[in-house]
């Protein structure tokens, strides 16, 4: 170390504190619209973020197998519909990555490193 | 949709431009330390961060092999010891890393679901 600044216990911390699930940037797209909806189907989701059917399915049974999404397959008329929405566990996780983002980003703004 | 919001587009262009060399959460704290500091040693980051060695190492070659770090062995007496440090390129993904997470930040704060 050439100088030592106080407080990088807090970055170890924070990086612990991220959760992977969440973390993993395709996921922090789709929690950051489910958080802002009520519900949205797999089409609105895939066509927001640019995804493929492939990519977005991966990536919701990982939410969904952490319990942060709710799957909901119905009929409407005859059209097969899949409709997503955030479980309070998601939003509670999403509401936790956020905070971590935060510490790590206040600390950038603190070293003058931030844009 | 049951209500449709303006600018998801801003969500998908956030996490296209998320780097996942960068934001991967333990590349993320290596080069929060790295970027407060002219440059750390191998056991500093790796008890800094609470890691094993096998860890960091594979972290800190994904970082070497995009460029983002520069990583120096040398021998002070008869101890060696391994230097790392960020480079431009690091500190300007970095940069831009902080750039997109703020831009999603800020998303949360306007929809009022930031901490």
């Amino acid at each position: 170390m050439t100088r030592e600044l106080p407080g990088f216990e807090a970055v170890a911390d924070s990086i612990r504190a991220l959760d992977d699930t969440v973390h993993q940037r395709v996921r922090l797209g789709i929690l950051t619209v489910l958080t802002e909806t009520r519900r949205a189907d797999f089409g609105f989701l895939r066509d927001t973020l640019e995804l493929t059917d492939g990519n977005l399915s991966r990536h919701l049974q990982v939410l969904e197998g952490s319990g942060y999404i709710a799957v909901d397959k119905v009929f409407e008329g005859r059209r097969p519909r899949t409709w997503l929405r955030a479980t309070d566990a998601g939003r509670a996780a999403f509401a936790r990555e956020l905070r971590c983002l935060r510490a790590l980003l206040d600390r950038a703004d603190d070293q003058g490193r931030s844009p």
